[in-house]
């Protein structure tokens, strides 16, 4: 595989793409991270323009891209759906396949974000990213969905081999955590994904009630398997937590979340505001775990602030090498000149 | 005339411009399109700024020009009225000519787009832009009012000749077409006057009561007079279509439509559902017509399927287009050195 | 000191900065705004990212920032609160110390504009831009708060100056005028400030009940005092005007406006629609002074067209000195290599 290999290139999860695929991301947001700290130009980008669609908000997603895009010379567009005559799923109004490919004669990839309330049922967020994929001619690339989160993984894995060195065999705990916020599982999911593929054991440990989709979880254990590693998934967070390397708490939404609304799960929720990570807990049963987490944190409820701000935590590093980690994946797909 | 001639000139509609002027923008536009797909760097906005106005949302306008200010060397801000403390006609606020004058010392020219339910009478659009271009010491670009389109008329035009080559004589039609969404008259209009500035024979069908600016109607019935060709009006669509080379269907509302409102105007239109673009009549009456659309095209409603994603369809060349005419636009009026 | 020193530092009022700092941004404005017209390229914020955070809407001041940032080779990216997960100000969401230092690992400054009714009581814009200031780890900017306006004072110090020649010992009178718009104290505070802190005799004219903020007025005593100059406040206005040589009509609210709210408060100043700069007040009491404005300008209630449209007028120089002045303030916080 030749660098090149990647232009043009789809990227909505992680799962799809071969491990020299991910590894020519590493590799290169590696690279761009030095250059970028010893103020090395690398303008790969010149003249391009990344299209990015936001159906949710977005702090750290947008930033990191716009930003990155303004490093390689080139250019990031803001849009939102409502900005656009672009109908949202189920109405009528421009049909995707017109501004898909519409979008591509203009620009050179699309990023898209879309979960949580702006879906109606699982899975109907990276549907529809995977129907914009069909139709345009440039690459599109998940910012975020309901199933996936690739930009997320690929910067969750490069963080935990900077911080750890060997990833190999260390163990990877991924835990429910209460909030009212019932977010979506693309972040875990994803992460569970790109950790068992780099060989990590990992653990996902949630209340009874609070199960991921089952075709990702066999991918999972598939991934675990080929690397001779462990995927556990446990009600019993103290067993979990035995010896982890990295804890990861969040928040995620029960399978009936799109039944009951988002209201009456924020209150299901309640039962388990235990699920929290202390100190305590990460003193007591982890090997000096590092606390990793996607962002935003919700302090108080998924994680203590004395966690949060102590010196496991790795969080603002991790949330830096979106930045690094989304410049060598542009670079790949929308084909920059090394 | 010469290209820098163009330098600080509003462009409100194709019909103020002298055909001299015009095909210096074809010309240009041509030049960068092969300069674009040859990578030949035209960075002839370096370091300028380009404003543009949405008060009506936009997919193919917004993008189109920001992308093109990022090939230029430059770079297009996005403005929403809303974002800023400038009242919408008629309210009270920051005065039109102290924010125009003030825009035109920050920024090097002014794109508005104003039309559909963001006005309350036909022409208000156009009127309120003029005021913009008064004030202004920059150039100011109509970017689709109630009246005109003069970037999309430009783009119609090139695409007309990239792919009939001569268009003297040929047939353009326009065809009104059924959909709810009670279309402006700005993109018809501009491409009539472009069309019978060309050369072409304009044809124009809609069903009784459609009628469109008088006005514009008598300046395509000079511009046709000028070059010894046909401009017609009818009702009886199977005999507008006879011959044609290019038809062009699209929605369009009534002259009541400000005192109906749009609900009752997309009621009224049902009347209308027959007036729609199938494959049956555009290879039984058409000399194998192009199918043009300014998009969106209302699929199924104005066009059927078959016709849109047929051989005959040249929309998506057409959109992109607008990429490379906005460009040599751009150039020319904001002073880009070539 | 030499240039770099301000390398990194916030700017959150004209008076904290040292004479010297702000004499350094006015000479690097000067120095910007000629270059400029000179067209002498100066990309001395070669892919760098400001992030413009509004909370309240803005012309001029989005304007001028993001056409400062193309000039200067970098980027500005526009953020409305709104667009992002973060919370305003007392509801839960992510806190402002993660978003600050997340912020920072990506862009290169942050400029917050917080006033007006997005906050619930005088003073609170000011107290969260500092506590954004105080995380981040880039420089803050105040772009606009209840309590300050230092990129605005600097902007109207440069003016004064630029239009006056020598300003120690002239006189610059704050009136007060009607408006409906019940506008925040940052402004004239700022220019309060730092007239005084420039040696010019300042007189703030106001009705009964009108006062401005005890803690910022002691401050512009003690400028006037160092300066061996003159600082008044009077609700005399005939009296004030007497040999004015800059006159600054503006409108604000009473120090009881987060009690009585916005309406209650634009009731309240109908009382006083006579304090309004006129034709005739300007040329009977004052030394033909310049009429200068923030803007936007509340034209037939702060001040007569007359006047605004007269030669006596620098508003629209005004408006423009701030691309110079902000151009200046990046290149010297986020590190520009002149």
């Amino acid at each position: 595989m030749a660098y090149y290999d990647l232009y043009g290139k789809d990227l909505l999860t992680t799962q799809w793409w071969s491990k020299e695929e991910l590894n020519a991301v590493l590799d290169l947001a590696k690279d761009l991270k030095m250059k970028y700290y010893s103020r090395v130009p690398h303008e790969y980008l010149k003249d391009k323009n990344f299209i990015m669609m936001f159906y949710n908000t977005s702090t750290r997603t947008r930033l990191s891209f716009e930003t990155a895009m303004t490093h390689l010379g080139g250019h990031a567009i803001y849009l939102e759906p409502k900005m656009m005559r672009l109908t949202e799923s189920g109405k009528k109004g421009e049909s995707i396949k017109d501004t898909a490919i519409v979008m591509s004669r203009y620009a050179d990839g699309i990023g898209i974000r879309l979960l949580e309330d702006k879906i109606t049922y699982y899975g109907e967020g990276h549907a529809i990213i995977k129907e914009w994929a069909r139709h345009a001619t440039v690459p599109v690339i998940d910012m975020a969905s309901d199933r996936f989160h690739p930009c997320q993984g690929l910067t969750d894995i490069f963080t935990a081999k900077e911080k750890l060195g060997n990833v190999e065999g260390k163990k990877y705990v991924i835990m429910w955590a209460y909030s009212p916020w019932a977010r979506s599982w693309g972040s875990v999911q994803e992460d569970a994904l790109i950790m068992s593929r780099y060989g990590m054991d990992v653990t996902i440990a949630h209340p009874p009630g609070y199960d991921l989709d089952p075709e990702v979880m066999k991918w999972v254990k598939q991934n675990a398997e080929e690397n001779g590693r462990e995927f556990v998934v446990t009600t019993d967070l103290e067993e979990a937590l035995q010896g982890a390397h990295v804890v990861f708490p969040r928040n995620w939404h029960s399978p009936r979340r799109y039944e009951i609304g988002k209201e009456a799960e924020a209150k299901e929720a309640e039962k388990y505001k235990n699920w929290k990570l202390t100190m305590e807990m990460l003193e007591k049963y982890t090997d000096k775990a590092l606390f990793m987490h996607v962002m935003p944190v919700d302090r108080g409820d998924e994680v203590d602030d004395e966690v949060a701000d102590s010196e496991y935590s790795v969080i603002y590093d991790q949330a830096e090498n979106r930045l690094h980690v989304q410049k060598a994946i542009l670079t790949l797909v929308m084909g920059g000149r090394l």
